[in-house]
């Protein structure tokens, strides 16, 4: 069996979450979410982007936000769009750095206004900036499953865009369903692909929901092998430039699965619904999240034999 | 490899979906629903309960439906509570009678006011009156992964009754998770527990999504070897006697997964669609299914190589 035994979840609200909200959510509440998340268990956040403010107006705070944030006991991982951003996110104290290029020129001209060759020749600045400030690298790659502009994507050409990235240093990939195209048969496949072929590289899952199947594909991911994925509380999220995105998956709906099946997450799930209901409350409309309206059995759901 | 290379997903929406909505759908839209379903490739409904009429008001035109539905090349079966339902059930030439008990007394009680024992006897006369017509018996099996008013469930206990039913002469079991407690592992391990020791018995799960982890369930089911899924138009339905009970599965998104993955379901999405935002005007109200709204990517979501 290749099912991990601990996985971790890892929380992309306040940044792949926000960017989707119209109205700005003033740092001070930021803040108190990132404290509620971390008093659940959190550790591992995507804080924000080093994005430009007229890009996405909602991440404008970045700077100040890194600058406040708690720090002990949480990873702060940042998204830098370009070499400025990344000198911005190093300068904020950034722990980690994650570049984005999409698998297809149509989304990544939509995201970026870049081709995918482009962004790639870009990236090796920042990889130098990184190395220089020892800062770690990872990749996330959009649309990695299909495009909805483009269609299928190629494997084999994902894969390149991976073993690319890994050689100018980058220690873990992502593999983002941008727009909820992937299958569970796909995950598996895709994940046992380059796994074998990259055994050195963390592979991260990144699952939208827009087609009701995210969690399959999870769980999938999860059987293949991988131990990290990214969701989001309450299951906010939504790519701007994807035709009527949907949400990730719901961090506490996924910590549920896993700690039912015995599978640590480090998470307590009371505190998760906690934060998840404190966030439905700031963004003032409901949450696609159902661990947050059902609530918790008062019994472990496990069964007796 | 156990899992299935074909699907049946059987539309639940006429009856559990529509039990749970209060303003009465009149026979006309229940008939052209079920003719939309038709066109759309569905060939086995769970059509109508023959439950008291104050019981659940909105099925009490049961005998009118199945006088009036087409019944080429389409299954009807429905629920019967008790004799009398039985009895009305085959006189309105139901294909299938299901019989239902819960695997806890509480949630029994809270369904029918009757002991786990009482309606386990009470379905011999069911049996008998139904195999006198060579009308064909299958049991669901309610709350079987964990019972929200009593908590875990003990798997040799619906294993119990299950064997109990497949000597009375049911050739189908349905597992049903009423109020979303199962997880992957143990569908997994129920599937194969049941499926080892009842080779002759036809197995259904039956998955509601209260914490947004049913399709994961759904796949694992699919990867023991399950392919026959209980799933809902536009992810209707809840139990009435379950507190915050979410809907099914829907079954349009269902259906995209497996067609993704190349798994046969006989069912045309496009035609799903149409059936689902259908329902959603004859409701008033949106529905949780995600491809419904998404909508089909315009090229098929499998990969190149």
């Amino acid at each position: 069996m290749n099912a991990p035994r601990k996985v971790i979840l890892r929380e992309v609200a306040l940044r792949d979450g926000l960017q989707s909200e119209k109205r700005f959510i003033p740092t001070e509440q930021k803040l108190e979410l990132i404290r509620t998340l971390a008093a659940a268990g959190v550790k591992h956040l995507e804080t924000t982007s080093f994005v430009s403010p007229l890009a996405i107006p909602q991440l404008r705070d970045a700077a100040e936000l890194m600058a406040r944030v708690e720090r002990e006991q949480l990873e702060h991982e940042v998204m830098v769009p370009n070499l400025k951003g990344a000198q911005r996110a190093i300068d904020a104290r950034a722990d980690r750095l994650i570049l984005f290029v999409s698998a297809t020129d149509a989304h990544n001209r939509a995201n970026v206004r870049r081709s995918v060759r482009e962004s790639m020749s870009d990236a090796d600045a920042i990889f130098s900036l990184a190395n220089d400030h020892r800062v770690p690298v990872a990749v996330a790659i959009a649309v990695a499953f299909g495009c909805p502009y483009q269609g299928p994507v190629s494997r084999s050409d994902v894969f390149e865009m991976a073993r690319h990235f890994a050689e100018r240093g980058a220690d873990r990939i992502t593999l983002a369903d941008t727009s909820g195209l992937a299958n569970p048969a796909q995950v598996s496949d895709m994940v046992a692909f380059f796994r074998g072929r990259l055994p050195d590289v963390a592979f991260c899952l990144h699952l939208h929901n827009n087609r009701g199947i995210a969690m399959a594909n999870l769980y999938a991911g999860y059987l293949a092998g991988i131990d990290l994925f990214d969701t989001s509380l309450g299951g906010i999220g939504g790519c701007p430039n994807i035709p009527q995105a949907a949400g990730n998956l719901a961090t506490e709906d996924a910590a549920f699965m896993f700690e039912a099946m015995g599978v640590e997450t480090g998470l307590d799930l009371t505190g998760l619904i906690t934060a998840a209901r404190m966030l439905e409350e700031i963004l003032q409309h409901p949450l696609p999240g159902q661990v947050m309206k059902s609530g918790l059995p008062e019994v472990r759901p496990t069964f007796l034999v």
